[in-house]
Parts: C-alpha cells; structure tokens; sequence
C-alpha cells in the first residue's frame, strides 16, 4: 500500500505549496485519520488547470485508440487496489466493504465501456458530404464533420459514490475518453481514497505515455471557485447539493466566457404505486419499496424520496405495512458528519410543516440516521409548495395519497425535474394509466416499470439526468456512455485534402467507423 | 397578396391588445412602410409561451412522419411566395431580389433538409441494451434510450437573413424537427416579411393538423427579456450581436431553472493567406477576397474580417492589391440604419486605435457603408488587445502581418473563438504549415482550406458554431441538421413492455431506424 502523502497532483508531479491542512475523518468514530492533505493555494489552482490545458493539444490529438488504453490502464490499475484499499474506503465513508468492493468492479468497468466506446469511434459522429462540383447555380464543396473535446474539463466528485461518481468516477472517465484533460476537486469526505486512485490514474497515465497533466487533483475547501472561473476550464461535472451544483452554474455562466456546467443535483424520483399491483402484491412492494428507501442509508441520488398512490383501503393497508417496515430498519451510519446534519435539517423541514404528517420512525439523533416515513398533502404538489421538491437526501420518504387519476396527473405535472420516475403496475395498471408514460417523459431522465429506482446501470442506453433541479442541463446524462457526449463539440472541415483530414474522415476510412456519408450511414471507404 | 395586419400570432389567434405600434421601415429610403405592428403586451408575451407549452404534450408526440409532413408544408408555403413578397423583403432589407429569390429556395430547402431528418430517425439516438437476467451478481434490466424535445423554444432571428435566419430559419426548424414549438420574436428590421412567413407557417400547420400554438409570433421592442424568462420557455435561439445574446444568456441563467441559450454572435472569420499561394496566385485572391468581404455588403456573420500573412514583398503587394480593390468597391445600402450606425462605431474605432492603419475606402459618410482595409499591428493578437476580437459587422477587413511562422501560430492562438478560419495555400504551403488545422481546431468550428467563408452550406456536415464569443455553447451548429440536437434530450425506460415503448424503441422496429443495439448499429428488428 503506497504513502497517502497529501501533495496536489499537477502536471504530473506533487505540490505542497500551501499552509492549510485538511484532514480525513473516520466515518464511524469521527475521529480524524493519520492523513494530513495540503489544500492547494490559489496558485496551485492555477498551476493544475495550465497543466490540463498544456497536455490538451496533445492529449486531444491521441487516436482514439490510445486513449482507450489509457482507459484500460486506469481500469487495471483500479483492479489492483486491494483489500487494505477497501477497508481505508470503508474507514472514510462508513460504507460496507462488500459496497466498495461492487464499486470498484462498477469503477473499473465504466473505465472499460468508455475504452470500448472509443473503440467503436460513434462518438466522432462523423459526417461526410462530398462535393457537388456540378450543381447549380452554386457547386457545394466537399463538408466533412467530426466532433472534438472541448478541453480541460474541472470535475467535482460525489461523497455518496467514493469510486464511481469521484476520481476516477463516470465524469472523469468521460471527459478523458473525450479527450479533455481533467482538474478533480478531491472530495473532502475520502480525501485518501482519493488519494489512491489518482495514483491508480497517474501510473496508468505513466505506463501509457499519456501527456504530463493530462489529470490533476487538488485538495481543499474553498478551491473550486477558482477552478470553475479559470479561463482554461471548458466544462465542469458535479455531483452533489442543489445549493452546490447551481452555485457553479451561476460561477460559471458569470465568467467572461461562459461554460457549460453538467451538475447533477436534486432528485425526489416518486414511485407511483397504481391500484391492481396493490390488489395482488401489496405486501411485496411495501418489501422491496422499503427497502430502495434504506439501502445504502438511502444515500443514492435515485433514492425513492416520493410514493403516490390514489386513495383506497388497499392503499391505506399499504402505508399501514411500510410504516411498519419502517419501524423495523435500524440506523445506519452516514457518509460524513456532513451529511447526518443535512438529513436532521431535511427532517425537521418535513417534521415542522403543517401538511405533512410522520407516520413512522425513531426520533433522529445521535450519530446514526433513522429511517423515517412521512405523509403529505397532495395540495403541497398541486400549489406548488417548495417542501417536497428538494430532496432530503437519506433514508426517507414521504407518502402522497390522491383522489383520482385526474389528481395523480395534476400531482405529477406539480413536480419539478427528476432523476427518474417509476410505475408499480400490473398490465391492467397501464392499460388504464396508459397516458403516464407521456407525462412523465417530460419530467424525467428514466422511466422504471416494475423496479426500484436505486441501481443505475453503466450502459449505453442509461440517462443519469433529467430537467432542472435534477440536474443543470437535461440534454446530458452523467451515466452511461452518452456521458462524453457533454464534452465534445463538432468541427467541419471544408475542401480539406485528405492527407489533413483527421481520420474519422480520410475517404479511406481508415478507423472503420460508421459515418454519414451523404445522408446515409455507411463502414465503407469513399 | 394577403394583408398585413400586424398582430402578433397566439395559439393559433391573432391578437392586438397593446397600444404600442411599431413601424417596419423601408431600408433604401428610411421612410416608414404603410403597416403597422402591435407590440405583444406582457399578457400576450405570456399567452404565447403558453399557447407554446400547450401545444407541446401534443406536438411533440406526433410520430417524426408527422412532422416531416408539416416542415414540408411550410416549404411548400414559403415557396408560393412571389414577386412581390421579394420586393416587400426587398424593401425591408435593401437586399437585391436574386439574394432574396435565393435565400427563399435555401429557407424551404432547408425545412425539407429537417424532414429528411425527420424520416431518416437517426435524431432518435435509439439505443437498446437487452435485459441480462441471468448476470452475476445482479440481473441487467431492459434499457432503452431515445431523444425527445426539450419543450417550448423562443426564437430570435437574424437582421441579415430575413428569411433563412429568421421567422421560418434554421432555429425554428430545428426546434419544430425536434418536437419542439416556437414563439418567434419577429425582427424588428423586417416585421412584414415576417407577417408573410408566419401567415405561411401557419398555414402550414393548419393544413397539416397541428396543434394551434406550435407556432407563434410576437412584435415589438422590448418583449424578449419576458419571453426568455417565461417559465414555459425550455431553450433559446438567438443570432445577433455579442451584446444582444450576452443579454439573453445572462437572463436564461439567472431564471429559477435556467435554460439554454444557443446565441450565434461574434466572429472575425480570419483568413490565412500563406506563403506559396502568393508566390503563384496573389492576385486572385486579392479578388476573391475582396469579393468575399463586400459581398451582401459584408453583412455574413462568416465575412472575413481578419486576414493574416506572413511578412514579404509578396504580402506587401498583395496588400496593395487589395487595396486597390477596395478602393474600387461602391458603397452600399446596409439592412437598416441600426446597422448602419453600428459599422460607423465600428471603424471609429479601428480608425481612433493607434496601433491600426487605414489603408483604403473612401470616407464612411451618409447613407450607405464604404468598404474599408486597415492594418492592424499583430501585437494586438499577442497582448490581447479587445479591439481585433470583435466584429465590425460590415464590408471591412483588417490585415495583420507577422513575423513568421512561429508569430503566425501566436496570432491565431491569441484570437478567441470564430465560426470560421480559412487557409489559403498550395500543397507545399500545407505541408510547411500543417500544424495550423489542429491549432485552428481549438479556435474555431469550421475549417476551410482554398474558400471564403461566406455561403454556408445546409447540410449535415455543416458546422456553424464555435467557441466563446462566436456562439454561446460551441457544442451546437445553428446551420445544418445537427441543429436538432440542441433542442433535444435523451430519456431511458426501464423493463418496460413493448406496447408502452415508443416506436423507435419497439423490438419490430416499425420505423426501421439504425439503433444501437447492446453496442452495435443494426436495424433489423430484435
């Protein structure tokens, strides 16, 4: 196991320059760890996103190909980490080894898939319109079409997905598979954990030849304004608050250059359980619902913070049932002190207003979260109160109960943009409520039937976004290989020879990719 | 020749409730054309995004064939349009009749361009992973993604392409492809011609059956900061002034959900003119060239404004060259004298800036614009100088004369972003200088090699975007079919049955698309 020794990572070497020192926490005891972490000065700041844009043209320049080892290399070297690797995670966020262990896999594989994703080179979307030296009354010139990365992009990690949302999370991994280099921003609640995947990134990056500061790391609190108003930032990714991500948003759309900020935030991702499902399965729901609500202490941004059902004795049983469950989940501890004070805040939000009762759960204290159940009136959706919009981000959530479908319809078109949103039917269910796939679409990033929205798979066809607060931009999605699409800008090149031409467009198409070539989607060579 | 009214167009109404009238002008003469426009109120700001937002659940689940038929429509519409709608936009806009007959075909070609799209499905972005149920340690669910669009867009359109910028142009096509409705805000500078394309569309769009409100149109001055701040409005397109979509970008990100904004604005367009092409063909490019920078009295947002060479006796005479020829050049009418007004501030101050030379064009004075050359000192390119990066929007173009090659490379570097760059050179200049296509990448989204930047082209390889100040998001085009993507965003269903998927995503394939399915291109069915 390497030396954690806390240095910011720029252009390739370790920097120290500064007099503040930030440390780890014990996620179970509070207590610090024996790592001390040198949050970077504002030169520092500086220094690192010059480093991302000095390795830019070259990086950029890589074939794809090389990029994907790269890739590859990272995903080895995260493969390597081990068990004392793990526990130290495990030490940091209070997540369970078996947790870290899957996320490293996750972590890893997502390195891969984008590897696999360059490989394929959809990505270029390449698009050839050959000359029309002919036509009248004006001959068109040959146009061709590929996409670039738009450069150094800052990355802002999640404390809820240590591996796969941080260092060399699904941000990180698409912004280098596009060919931007990275600044991360360390998150402050695994700062080694950190520590020891940029060094997992900084040896596959060695390995594979990759340009000096084609990854850097920073450490510290304060350092991310800087970052995001550098004139060489291009992009910024985030995961986390809403206060956070629209923080940056603001910082970023204020620069003298504006950029674009890809923040994924705040998500109450309802469930609507439709009345034949709790006719045959109530009980199996209320199970595997209670469930998704605790999992992981309820920290997932898909975490199911919302259940709509329309009044009936079955959906009154059903509440009685999940109350109960409730009840029975024990307390679990939080990624970080942080995190606990969040939750107690949300609760009390909901504790305190007029329209919500608390149906179930112990009193929140201590250093433990208790899972807690409540239930709103449905004029807080319809009248467009703010209480139930943003998240509380922990193992909670709050019970709608509407008249009827027409009701359920104004319920949801009352919410603001979400994650995900799931139907728990039978057939019957959704030959009856057919019209909610299409209200739904317009709030959402994912659409769940019969499933629980914690789980998100790394894949090409998965949206991780969704319309404002869910995140800053619902054209983007922060997992899944659509990801690097955020990065990359498209570039023509007009009456080009084809010795200059990249080689996502030589006539030859020499990369095999799929292009289109006159309106048509063709492997072939001109 | 129908009558104008001038009243804004609202859900499928017409509608002159404000007091305010504004007068359209006739650009030759100044004088104010027999028909008055009524400033939409707020109320009517109001209703037309409403009117927008109401139509979109309906719209935007038309099937893709459905739109193509009401794209094609309003082409058909647009190219009914006759003698004397020429004239009208002629008098509007001092544009000669062939430009207008031409921009007339190039605006229904390019509905026709997004029907095509329409059909052809691959703005879907159809993408499957089939389910896994049998992976260790958890099952893959069903996931399947497509695009949609992303909701109401506003429309700003351009002074300088009364038709193909404009009411019916390259944004609102983009966003009616897209699913997308549109509440236009008619350029002031020419509120008739946009009476008669509008009158067209929605003639269109009853023809067709489509929703009242999937295209509206409000008059006035003043209207747009209520319209880009209206809750129903998803996404902004804008061509104008750096100041202008500045402005609106500012405002979109301030909204309680911010939004995007595709603003297309600034760009100096250089032109590198290299050393082997002077030794063989100076002249005709000092022809070219000054044809490309008078053409349409320079008013291209492509017009190349800056031409950079490398210092010799070649250069010297080139300059001389051209020179001559701009002397040579007539004055001409501008679109209107805001335009006008904006190209004496212009040269005032390349006239009042010490390190800038006038070389040629006769005194800027009344009515018209006289072309004009000056020569700029390149250390206003390499110490950042603001007052080369700019546009001067008109028929001016400045030289810059370098050093040598190393120079050349600071010059381009010191430039911010532009729609285009342009290389003039023989093969041996493009193997001396063939670093200059990956540096003009980053700079830049359209490369040419042996053109003029004026005439783009609509087609799928077209880029016309780029990076800050060009445009707003150099992820976008506002030319050519990749136009569609800004207006769409991706949505995923989970294990849903085929029944309730949309047709790009059923297992038949009924609409025969190519669909990434588990990582490969196919379109077969599943």
């Amino acid at each position: 196991m390497s030396t954690i020794i806390g240095h910011n990572y720029i252009g390739g070497q370790r920097s120290a320059a500064g007099k503040v020192i930030v440390r780890s926490i014990d996620a179970n005891t509070g207590e610090n760890l024996p790592y001390s972490f040198y949050q970077a000065t504002l030169e520092e700041v500086d220094s690192a996103a010059l480093a991302a844009a000095s390795a830019f043209p070259t990086y950029r320049n890589l074939s794809a190909a090389r990029r994907a080892e790269f890739l590859d290399a990272i995903a080895d070297e995260l493969d390597t980490l081990g068990d004392d690797f793990v526990a130290l995670v495990c030490r940091e966020t209070a997540l369970p080894a078996v947790r870290i262990q899957g996320e490293r896999g996750r972590t890893s594989g997502q390195m891969r898939l984008f590897a696999k994703v360059l490989r394929r080179g959809d990505f270029y979307g390449a698009r050839i319109d050959l000359a029309l030296p002919e036509r009248k009354p004006l001959p068109r010139p040959d146009l061709r079409q590929y996409r670039i990365g738009l450069g150094p992009v800052a990355v802002f990690g999640a404390s809820n997905f240590p591996l796969a949302f941080s260092t060399a999370g699904g941000d990180s991994a698409a912004a280098l598979a596009a060919g931007c280099p990275v600044v991360f921003k360390a998150h402050s609640g695994h700062m080694a954990t950190a520590e020891y995947v940029a060094n997992a990134i900084i040896t596959a990056a060695e390995r594979t030849g990759m340009p000096a500061g084609v990854f850097n790391m920073i450490y510290g609190a304060g350092v991310g304004e800087a970052l995001v108003k550098h004139p060489a930032i291009q992009a910024v990714g985030f995961t986390g608050s809403l206060k956070g991500g629209r923080a940056l948003c603001d910082m970023a759309a204020a620069r003298p250059q504006p950029i674009p900020v890809f923040a994924e935030m705040s998500s109450v991702n309802p469930v609507v359980v439709l009345p034949q499902a709790l006719n045959v399965r109530a009980d199996s729901i209320a199970n595997e619902l209670c469930a998704s609500v605790v999992q992981g202490c309820g920290q997932f941004c898909t975490n199911p913070g919302l259940v709509l059902g329309i009044r009936s004795t079955n959906f009154s049983a059903f509440q009685q049932r999940l109350a109960a469950l409730i009840n029975d989940q024990p307390a679990q501890t939080m990624l970080n002190p942080g995190t606990l004070g969040s939750y107690g805040k949300g609760l009390q939000k909901l504790h305190s207003h007029p329209a919500i009762e608390h149906l179930a759960g112990g009193t929140q204290q201590g250093s433990q979260a208790q899972p807690q159940l409540f239930k709103a009136d449905v004029n807080l959706l319809l009248k467009g109160d703010e209480v139930l919009q943003e998240e509380v981000f922990g193992p909670t959530t709050v019970i709608v109960e509407v008249a009827d479908q027409t009701q359920l319809h104004a319920a949801l078109n009352g919410l603001q943009g979400q994650l995900t949103a799931t139907l728990i039917g039978e057939p019957g269910d959704f030959a009856q409520f057919s019209e909610l796939t299409a209200l739904l679409e317009q709030k959402v990033g994912r659409i769940l039937l019969n499933g629980y929205p914690t789980g998100v798979e790394v894949c090409d066809s998965m949206v991780h976004g969704g319309p404002y607060p869910a995140t800053s931009d619902a054209r983007g999605t922060s997992v899944g290989t659509l990801a690097i699409d955020r990065f990359l800008r498209p570039v023509c090149f007009q009456n080009f020879p084809d010795s200059l031409l990249p080689d996502a467009l030589k006539d030859a198409n020499p990369l095999g990719i799929s292009r289109l070539v006159d309106g048509q989607a063709v492997r072939d060579s001109l």
